[in-house]
């Protein structure tokens, strides 16, 4: 089925002080292997690119060494009873054009398949940051309807898919902070926010005062730094912080990120604030697409990607992203 | 039944820089008051004196009017219904030797005769701080048998609470900081901890780790500052800290306390870290007699508290607890 001889892969060849460089990348190609007893042969699709991939880049990414991501593909040759060719599968080889995979072992599995959801869907709201988004607001902030929400980052993968599945849990109000006019243009419109402002518009308090004027109940903080600091001024006493990652802290080389100065008012209005670990609650992926599929199929609801196409650009879309230039999940599109 | 014919208070007079100066505070007199109609009159016996005045002086207590804290008294006369003469309350009208109370008002209940129970136990490991390190340890950290416990300033009154509760509700290793070497070695004999340490001895994250060296499930955190961020580097995946006060800025004359340089590790280690209100879990305080009551009968706990005599010595026992001179609670006996 496939027509390439030729597998590609990424590899980082040199870590990162501050902002990457797209220099500390490379492309190594390899003779496209063949699928051993009990492998398949996946041809990638669709690549994920995501902010924890920089993280990954300061020591869990090993040094010329094929790297990892989500990934979906299409099997194109298996020797897996699990798996036939033709099949779409969901996996963590990502970074590379082509991934040998076993049916059954963690991170690896079929997808079903949804008629009328798209693809990219998979590695979007349906994905690593659609569950990241459903757990944080349904375990983490144990969210109820009419509850006031706010998201930094709000125009990213999670923080898109938190917009639309905070509207089906019925939340209240719902906040966003991005980081152009543009975007907080499309986090009103299109996204489907009560409210969004571009960070750099003052200082971040004030805009979230602005923004909530009635305070909060509830926030999934992407960021970090000022932006948790300003969550916590404006929440109402129980008020509950899913912090889900620390965008303020990737470029800082190594330096501790500035810790909220009012974080004694987690004390003052018992507050809560807890990390959330996407990796501790792959059982709820049942019931993320068990709430999305039905809106997914009915088109209430798309997936909203920024879509980068080719192989040999997915350091060009990682950059762009860690640059907060997509709207919702950057996605690579590798596929023919 | 009284004798004396003069109500005596004490008023603060001038907020605080920093550590509080004895002259900040004055006592005035005034007549007895009577009680009127649903009104009785008690005679206070001791007086509660908190870390969480230090705080009211700053803002929360009006200048030059009776302050307030927890009591415990005896009515003397009642034109109440339901309380008296002889009767004991629990009400929140200390730091004075007389008060008019209405029972059924927030805050004030007859106490039970609880035979064989002291009276210190109502203002100690039955009182406020029992009831926070309570609800600490089983709704905010819900600690499960075997789960090892840090407990900063653990000599204190919460502390030595926290570690007479936790060991009847079977957790693991239970580890202990304090600021003295007589404090540590009474944590370690009289107070059942497993483990305990001078914070002046080292750095607190190495002296953390001595004393727990597989790490910890949960901390009951009543300091702040390095010793939160100690707290956060020893706990393991998935760990609970119960945030119960500061201590490490009542002294900071208004300057922001060090936040924990580690905050981030929230999220990396999927932690919690929660405010503890007790005044939000006054429906706790039937399970919390339920558990002890039979224990403080038979002997098994006695209250942990440091009994500083005479009225007038309210603002020395409170000043000498804010420096940590005392072992559990600190408690001013006023009776006659």
């Amino acid at each position: 089925m496939t027509t390439t001889r030729t597998a590609r892969t990424f590899h980082l060849t040199t870590r990162p002080s501050g902002f990457p460089a797209p220099g500390l990348f490379s492309v190594v190609d390899a003779p496209l292997p063949a699928p051993g007893p009990g492998e398949a042969l996946v041809e990638n699709l669709y690549l994920s690119v995501d902010p924890y991939h920089r993280e990954e880049m300061d020591g869990g990414w090993e040094l010329n060494t094929p790297l990892e991501g989500r990934a979906v593909g299409r099997v194109v040759a298996s020797r897996d009873p699990a798996l036939a060719e033709g099949d779409l599968v969901f996996h963590r080889h990502g970074w590379r054009t082509h991934a040998l995979v076993t049916a059954g072992t963690p991170g690896t599995r079929r997808l079903p398949s949804y008629e009328g959801v798209p693809l990219a869907a998979h590695l979007s709201i349906l994905g690593g940051t659609g569950l990241t988004a459903y757990v944080a607001l349904t375990r983490t902030l144990e969210l109820r309807a009419g509850q006031d929400l706010f998201v930094s980052a709000a125009a990213g993968g999670v923080g898109t898919a938190v917009g639309r599945i905070a509207r089906l849990l019925g939340a209240g109000r719902i906040v966003g902070s991005t980081g152009s006019p543009a975007k907080a243009a499309r986090l009103t419109g299109e996204l489907g926010f009560d409210a969004a402002f571009d960070y750099h518009d003052g200082p971040f308090g004030e805009l979230l005062a602005e923004a909530a004027p009635d305070g909060l109940d509830a926030v999934v903080d992407n960021v970090g730094g000022d932006q948790l600091e300003g969550a916590i001024g404006a929440l109402r006493e129980h008020g509950r912080i899913a912090w889900v990652g620390a965008i303020a802290q990737y470029h800082s080389a190594g330096r501790p990120p500035a810790a909220p100065r009012n974080l004694y008012d987690v004390v003052g209005k018992s507050l809560r604030l807890e990390g959330v670990l996407v990796r501790n609650h792959g059982d709820a992926q049942g019931e993320l697409e068990d709430l999305l599929v039905p809106h997914l199929r009915n088109g209430r609801i798309t997936p909203d990607v920024t879509v980068v196409d080719g192989f040999e650009r997915t350091v060009d879309g990682f950059l762009a992203m860690l640059r907060g230039e997509n709207t919702g999940k950057m996605l690579i599109r590798t596929g023919a």
